[in-house]
């Protein structure tokens, strides 16, 4: 079968594009900016969404539901949040339309104009700070640990589908705690939940760390990240956790009778993760011949192809393949059996290559005959001739393996694409012709990080949390430095 | 405990206003029209789409995710469609904000203007069918099932929480066919899904049928839909299901290679149900103490309240309660131990009573020694003494008659409120003495169902599906019938 992929050597963006299009991901839409998510990448954000909805109601979350539109007015209360969200925002200005007078279609009618604009949402910190205006009273009320999964808007200028795009789909977590400390400790909690669930399930490794107080989120104290390296040796921040200090609260006016009986403005915190993580998946573990899906985030984790000349072949062949089947799903592992006569097995194995179905296995006239089976790996596109008795533990126990070889593939890459550079012109040099992760001892200074991003257009990751204490200088400016911070190109 | 909602008989809309607030469903937002849906409403609201997605995927459905925003010119495509839903349409007009040159706070920046304006998605059949002409060459891409959950926006006069809000939750199911008998079928089919679900599941008794051409969905050749009681006597559209012929198709141009290798239009099916539900679910069960709520869509189906005057008795007991939390956990019954010590258990019965917990148990010492338990039901409020031992089992045999009676009471009710009537003035007095459903005689035409509607307010909810062929006459204008339709006032 001809390639249907420009390869990743070859143009690494065009790689990626062509893939979320051929493996049915998404697709542009009629509207700028905004994606179609195609059913079988819809199907991978909810294995995510499932995920992600146990790990946060077993740390104590509930969810809930805040309007779209936020009020103009609401944007001008927090002064930092207005400078990093207002240039990017979709404005409703009128709630109605009528008949063109000219007969040409329909114009938005000019006497329904709203006496405030509503915002569509890019992220809820004040609608929701406004509603919790109204839950909190007292120390009692408190904590709020509340999710919402919705649909956030962003006018980006550039866009790529899952990467950044106009509208997206995302969780927002919106806390509410009496002390610094809690909010602070939340903060850190979640952080390592989104870690957790990028290894363990995204078999994606993270460094987790503080972002520089110029990358942090309009109107946070500090902001936490994973970030994560894909195999142009780009960074892609991958999931961010902002402790808010009480912004929000002064902001509205959100204030509690704490223990001592005296008044106090609530502490806050808010994480979020979003489609964004679909490109993460992508970027991470995909090849030239399609998706390579974890098996725990892949819509099928299996999938069987008959292997046939003639009605009675097939016929025999179901019997068996509805057996593993059976037993497969016993075992809570979902698969496929694509007995479609209208495609030709070839066809169906690059199919599902492309799609990263983790696990092919064919079966013949032949397998039947000899109580066998053809099992194919995607990860390592490795084949092998397996008993059919017991198939359904071989290939749970396979699985487990492709999850585990997955990780330590995207592990390994990492480890060969960090580099400890001590020097700026060392720096400018390797991020060009090697790229990946830098870890570099840098001044503190937004200006030298500003510098260095107008430069070289590298930006600080993080500070990661368990980087070792080490003295140093930086490599611009050669002023003292306590430890490395990790440089990298970003999306 | 003082009664915290205005009774039913007092004032049935403020009870349910009351009913919303008091048991922590929603709250009215900032935004005009538009709710809060608080922590607990939700999580009726995640049950409620658990099963119905369930149910979709059972039927060969999957989900994907179209665009928040549709371009102003796809509204005209299709004429119908344009006249029901251009007059509550949120508009986009504008994509950034900036500082007021005044120092005001943020106004929208006039050079910021869209070319063309985007509406707020109040349905999606117009993107939808934009997207499906590339997904479309030939009968083998078809059937596309595809189901989005997805809020919408509807710009309303007048709003109540969950029954009509300007923003709604909801999920809206988009096919695609060869024959108009198969988009039929489809229809068919969905309309019987959400019958299921809603008397299976919410123990709500629907009457299905078709809508009367007047109040078809805007751009539908057929409309079905389920229709509930409400304890006022009021109709409530619960979930519909449309035909949409090839009008969608047309109107975007969506045609295919049919199995005689011709061109021909493709034939659509839309279906949908939204948080309405909820307020369906308040309205059909719940009484002057609070929410009564079916078992299978409880957030909790159980709570147990420990009743002790020392830590040492709370702490006998609530090994107790643990064993029980973990044999009803278990059978898969969810259920909360509230051992909160802030809180008396008068108060927690009361809370519980009004949050509409199926089932409470309470221990106290004597329980302990007694090997019993004091189980109380919310539907009956009645309250018996258990054995300890197999209690288990015995709330799930509750649990499901809880289920089943909630059921026969909103059915016997439904039967009591649903009147024959021959004629209008009996019809005319009925509607306002006694309310409910009315099987009557109508001659089929739009002008006799007008001028109903503007003499009494009621309108024809449906043309029932199992109703007997009856021949009679026209309770208005005396032409001839060949079946009762059924008439309610509604929301």
């Amino acid at each position: 079968m001809a390639k249907v992929l420009t390869s990743k050597a070859e143009n690494y963006s065009q790689w990626y594009n062509d893939l979320v299009s051929k493996a049915d991901l998404a697709e542009n839409s009629a509207v700028r900016g905004c994606m179609v998510i195609k059913p079988y990448g819809y199907a991978i954000w909810e294995k995510m969404q499932a995920q992600l909805d146990k790990m946060f109601k077993d740390t104590g979350h509930v969810n809930a539901y805040f309007p779209l539109f936020i009020p103009k007015s609401f944007f001008s209360k927090e002064a930092a949040h207005v400078d990093g969200f207002a240039k990017e925002c979709a404005v409703v200005t009128h709630y109605r339309l009528m008949n063109d007078p000219d007969g040409k279609g329909v114009v938005v009618d000019p006497d329904a104009k709203l006496e405030e604009e509503l915002i569509i949402r890019p992220t809820s910190e004040t609608i929701i700070w406004s509603t919790y205006k109204n839950w909190i009273q007292s120390y009692r009320d408190l904590p709020i640990l509340c999710n919402q999964w919705a649909n956030v808007v962003r006018w980006e200028m550039r866009t790529r589908m899952f990467l950044r795009t106009t509208e997206f789909l995302w969780q927002e977590g919106h806390t509410a705690h009496e002390t610094a400390e809690e909010a602070l400790a939340e903060t850190t909690q979640m952080i390592n939940v989104y870690a957790s669930f990028a290894e363990d399930f995204m078999a994606i490794p993270v460094i987790k760390g503080a972002k520089s107080a110029n990358e942090r989120f309009a109107g946070a104290l500090e902001t936490y990240t994973i970030e994560a390296l894909m195999q142009d040796g780009k960074a892609l921040q991958s999931g961010t956790s902002h402790f808010l200090g009480q912004n929000f609260a002064k902001a509205f006016d959100v204030q509690f009778a704490n223990r001592d009986g005296k008044l106090d403005y609530v502490w806050a915190s808010s994480w979020g993760v979003s489609t964004r993580l679909i490109g993460a998946l992508i970027m991470a573990h995909s090849d030239d011949n399609g998706l390579v899906l974890p098996p725990k985030l892949a819509p099928y984790q299996v999938v069987i192809v008959p292997i046939y000349k003639n009605d009675e072949q097939l016929a025999e062949i179901s019997v068996k393949a509805d057996e593993i089947v059976a037993k497969l799903k016993a075992r809570g592992i979902s698969v496929k059996y694509d007995n479609r006569d209208s495609q030709r097995p070839g066809w169906k194995f690059a199919e599902y290559e492309l799609k990263g179905v983790p696990v092919r296995l064919a079966i013949g006239p032949r397998d039947l005959e000899n109580g066998s089976i053809e099992v194919a790996r995607r990860d390592t596109l490795e084949k092998s001739i397996e008993q059919l008795e017991n198939i359904d533990q071989f290939v749970a126990d396979l699985l487990d393996k492709i999850q585990e070889n997955i990780y330590n593939k995207a592990f390994q890459f990492r480890e060969e694409n960090t580099t400890k550079v001590d020097s700026y012109d060392q720096f400018k040099d390797l991020l060009v012709t090697k790229g990946g992760f830098f870890l570099a001892h840098w001044d503190g200074t937004v200006e030298t990080e500003l510098k260095i991003k107008e430069e070289t257009k590298a930006t600080i990751r993080c500070i990661p949390f368990d980087g070792a204490k080490e003295e140093g200088k930086c490599m611009v400016t050669g002023k003292p430095s306590s430890q490395r911070v990790i440089f990298a190109l970003a999306y």
